[in-house]
C-alpha cells in the first residue's frame, strides 16, 4: 500500500451549469420576465453580501457553445448550505426559464506534497485564506474535472509518495510560471463527485487556459496519469450583463 | 478456477434517486399539494413503523448538485417487497411531481474472507444485525456502485483466494479506522445491477467520505481493482425537512 | 484464424422492456383505462394460447427499480412474428401508456463444444426441447447480455478450439450445479443485436442469480473473457398481478 | 508509414432509421393519415422510377425492436441527392409521425488488396455495377458499423500492406462461402461519419446473418481488428407491408 | 517532461450545430416564418458584412444525416464576440425552430514543428492570414474534433520533440498533396472544449475527405496516437440555399 497524501480542506462548492429555455422565457410576458429578474437580482445581491461578510463566495460566469449558458460557482462553509442554496433557487420563478446542463459538487482542497510544518496550518492566515478564497473576478473562467489515471502499468495510485511527489513538483512549477496570468482553484471531490478533481481557473485572457493546459500536458504527472472530463469556458457575468443577456 | 468468496445475504436493497419537477410543483395548487404532501407523509410513518418492527428500513436523503434531489434508500426482505414499494409510490400523486433520476438494485452482503466459523452465521445475532441492518439517521449519506477490475493484469478474479483475502484485510484495516465516524453499508449486486457492489457510506462530517474513499485509493484493492460509477451526497431529511424543502 | 464452434439455432427471441407512463395512466379516465386493460387481458389470453399450441412461448415479469416496469419476452419461430407482434403490441391503446426502456433481438442458442454426435441433432427431441423452450412461470427473472472479450492478450476468439472446450466444460460444470434452483436460456445475438448472447435466467429464488453470476465471474472463462451489459431483475406477473400493479 | 490501401468508391449511402411515434399516427384523424400514407406512397413511387433509371437505389425494412421501427437506405450519386432527399422528407406530414432514431453516411466501397489491373476500374461494367448497385430485395436487411482497431499491439493501420492483403484474403474467402445466401454491401465512412464502414447484409434467411458474422468474428481480422457498433435487423417492406405496419 | 510544441493562437471559432424542428416550423403560419427568415436574412447580411471588414468570418453548411441540419461555424476576434453571436441568435424567433445538436469552441492555431525563425510570426502577412482566415466557399464541409492519445505505450505527450516533429512532418506531406482539393483549417482546443483539436475541411469534392482521412490513418501519428470524434458533413449553404432548405 502506498501512503496517501495529506490534504487540508476549506470551503464547499456546488458549481451549477445552467441553460436558458429560451421559448419559454421569449413567451412570458413582460410582468413575468421582470419578476424572474428581480429574483435573480436578489441572489446576486444576497451572494455579494455574504462575499462581503467572508461567509462564502459566487462566481457568475457565462458559458460559451452548447453546454450551458451560465454557471454559478458556489463556495460555502458547509454542504447544507450549498443544498439550501441550490433547493432556494430552484424554487424561484427565474429557475423556471433555466435547463439543468451539469453540475459538480467538491470541497476547497490544498495538497500537501511537502509536508505541512510545524503547528495547524488552518491557524495560519495564508493557508487560511486558500482554503476560503474569494472567488476573482477575472475576465475569463475555466472549469474540468479530472482523475489520476489507474490504468495498468500508468496508476497514480501504486506510485511512491517519492514518486508522486517529485512529479507534482514539476507540476506546480509550470502552474507557478502563470502566476498573475491564472488563478487556479483546486476543489477535491473523491467520494463527493464522479471524477477526483474539479479545476477552475480564472484569468484575463482566455488563451491562458490553452497555453497552460496544453504546456502541463507534456509534464509526466499529465501526460501519463491525467485523465480529463469536459472543459467549459465563459466570460463574467455581473449584474448588468446578465441582464444584458437576457434582454430580448 | 479461481475460489470464489463465500458471502451472506440479508435483506435487499432499493436505492431509488428522484429530481423535483419543480415547474410541475409550482404549476400544482395549493389542494394539490397538500394532498401530495399527505402521501408523502403517510409514506415516511408507514416507513418508520415498518422499521421500528423490525421488518425492514429507509433512508432518506436530498442530494446535493443536479443528479437527484432525494434518496430513498429502502431495505426490505424481498425483492416483491422492494417492488411492490415502488410502485405504490409511482401510483402516488407525489410520484407526479418528481422526476426518476437513478435507481440501484442489491442486497445486503457479508463477505467472509476470513472463515465462517461453525454453526449457521445467521444465528449469531451479530451476524443478523449486519444483515438486516437499521438504516443510520447520520447527518449525511455517501453511495457508489463499484466494480473489481477484470483488466489484463489487473483482474481480481484471477487472483488466489489467499491473494485477494491478504489485500482485503488491508482494506478493512482502513475502513475501521473510521470506526465512529464512518458507518458503511456493503450491498452486493452481481446478478441484480449494472455494477458488483453498492456502497452506502453514512457520517456526521461529510469530509469524511472525502478522507475514507481518498485514503483507500492509495489501497491496492482499489488502485489496482476499483472501479467507480457516480457518487451520490446528500443530507438527511426527516419529515420536517423534507416538508421544508418542499415548501414554496 | 481459430476454429469457429458449431452453434444450433431455434426460436427468435425479443426481450421488450417498457416503463409504465404514470402520469398518462392516472390522467387517463376509467373507461380509458378499462379499454387499455382489456387489451392487455387480449394479449395474454392469445400468448397463452400459441404457447399451449407449442407456436411460442412469452414470459411477463415485472422489473425492479427504475430501469423499466416490464418486461415481455418473447419466443417465436420467425423474426415476422417478433415483428408483427411489437408492432400489433405499439398500435393498442395499451402502448400509449408505456415508454419503451429497452429491447433485445436474439435467437435460442446451443452451443456444441462437445460435438454433435451422429444424426440431425433436431430430430432429437430433447435438443428441439431446448431450442423451441416453453418459457418457466418461475418468481423471479434475471436478464442480461454479454460479450466474450477481444482486449489484447484477453482474446477469447484468438484461443484455439481446445482451449475454449475446455474452459467451457469447467463453465457448465457450475451452470449443472445450479440445476433445479435456476433454469438458464442463452440465446446468440452475434449479428442481430448489440451484444453477442443474452442470458436469461429464472428462479424461485432471486438470491440464486447472485450467487450463480458470482460464482461464475471466477472461472477464468467469464474472469477473463466475460463482458456484461445491463441486468434486469423482477418477478413474475401473470394476468392478474399485472392489473394490481396497474390498479390505481 | 503503412501504405494506405487504395479503394474505388461509387454511390453515396445514407442510412435513415426512424421510429413511428404512434401516440401522434393514432391521435390523427382519418384524413391526417390519409394524406400522409400518401406522401409516403409517393416518395416510394420516385424512387422505384429512380431505381428503374439506375440514377440510385433505396431499400426500405422494418426493424424489429425499440432501436427504430424502419429504415430506409439510399444510394445516390451524390451527397447533394441525400441531403435533398432527407430535407424533402422531413418536410412530409408523414415525416411528423418519425422519430429520428439513428442515421449513417458513407459512401460504396470496393477495397482493392489484390491490385487493380489494367486500366480505369470504373470502365469494368462488373466493377461498375458493384459501385452503383442495386439493392436486393431480400427478405431480411442487417446494418452495422464498423472500425478497425488501433489498440496498442492490435493496430490495424500499423501492419504492413503484406500482412493486411493476407488477412483480408482470407476474411474474403468466408464471405464468399455464403454466396448466394447472403448479399454485402461494404460503404466507407471514414471522414464521413462516426464509423470507418458501414457494413450492410441482405437475405432471405435471418439466420445467416448470425452464421456469417459469428464464424467471421473468429477469422483474425475480426477477432483482433474488428470494432463493431450497434446492429439493426429486419424485414423488407414494400407499399403494401409500409401501410399494413400503419394501419390501425 | 517533455517539451511542449510552440504554437501560434488567431482567432477564436465556434462551430454551432443545429437541427430543424420541422414539426414547429410547419406549425408555425407564414407571417411566422416570413419573421423568423427575415431574422436569419439579416444575420447572414451582418456576418457577410463584417467578413467583408475583415473582423471575422462566418461558413453556413448543411449537415447530411441525422447529428444535425445545419452548421454555423464562425470566427471572431475574442470569445466574447462569440458569445454575443451565440445568444444574439439565442433570441431570435427563427432559433425557435431549431434544436441544439452540438458546438465546438475553439482558437485557429498553427503548430510550430520547424521553429518560428527570427521576429514576431503575426507580423507575417502569410501567417497572419492563416490565422484569421476568410472561410472558403467550397461545396463541401467536413468537421471532426481529435486528441492525441495517452494510453500506455502509445502516449504522445511522452515522446521527445524529436519524435514528434519527425512524425508531424510525414504527416504534412500527406495533407500537402491534397494541395488545392483540400483547405484545411486546425483549431486548438485544450482547455476550451472536450477534445483537443477540432478539424475543418473544404473542399469541392466530398470524396476528398474519405480519401485524405484515410491515408492519413496509416501515417503512425494518426495510426497509433490519433482519436477521433464523431464527423459530420454537408454542402455549403448561401442565403438562396438555406431558405430553399426552409421552404414547405
Amino acid at each position: 500500500m502506498s501512503e496517501a497524501t495529506s490534504t487540508l480542506e476549506g470551503w464547499y462548492a456546488l458549481h451549477d451549469f445552467r441553460s436558458i429555455d429560451w421559448t419559454a422565457w421569449k413567451a412570458a410576458d413582460d410582468e413575468e420576465r421582470a419578476g424572474a429578474l428581480e429574483e435573480l437580482h436578489n441572489f446576486l445581491q444576497e451572494w455579494n453580501v455574504l462575499e462581503q461578510n467572508n461567509e462564502g463566495s459566487t462566481a457568475v460566469y457565462s458559458i460559451v457553445g452548447q453546454k450551458a449558458d451560465f454557471v454559478f460557482m458556489h463556495l460555502r462553509e458547509t454542504l447544507e448550505e450549498l443544498n439550501a442554496l441550490e433547493n432556494a433557487f430552484n424554487k424561484t420563478d427565474f429557475a423556471k426559464y433555466t435547463i439543468k446542463a451539469y453540475s459538480y459538487v467538491s470541497v476547497v482542497e490544498l495538497s500537501n506534497y511537502l509536508g505541512s510544518g510545524d503547528g495547524d496550518p488552518k491557524a495560519n492566515p495564508a493557508v487560511l485564506a486558500r482554503l476560503q478564497p474569494i472567488l476573482p473576478k477575472s475576465k475569463y473562467i475555466c472549469f474540468y474535472p479530472m482523475n489520476k489515471k489507474r490504468d495498468l502499468s500508468d496508476n497514480w495510485y501504486m506510485l511512491s509518495m517519492e514518486e508522486r511527489r517529485e512529479m507534482m513538483r514539476s507540476h506546480g512549477l509550470i502552474g507557478r510560471s502563470y502566476a498573475g496570468k491564472v488563478k487556479q482553484i483546486i476543489t477535491g471531490s473523491v467520494g463527493l463527485d464522479d471524477w477526483e478533481w474539479g479545476v477552475t481557473l480564472f484569468s484575463d485572457d482566455a488563451l491562458q487556459f490553452k497555453k497552460l493546459v496544453y504546456e502541463m500536458r507534456f509534464d509526466e504527472v499529465s501526460a501519463r496519469f491525467g485523465e480529463f472530463g469536459s472543459f467549459y469556458v465563459g466570460g463574467l457575468l455581473n449584474e448588468q450583463l446578465f441582464e444584458e443577456m437576457l434582454k430580448l
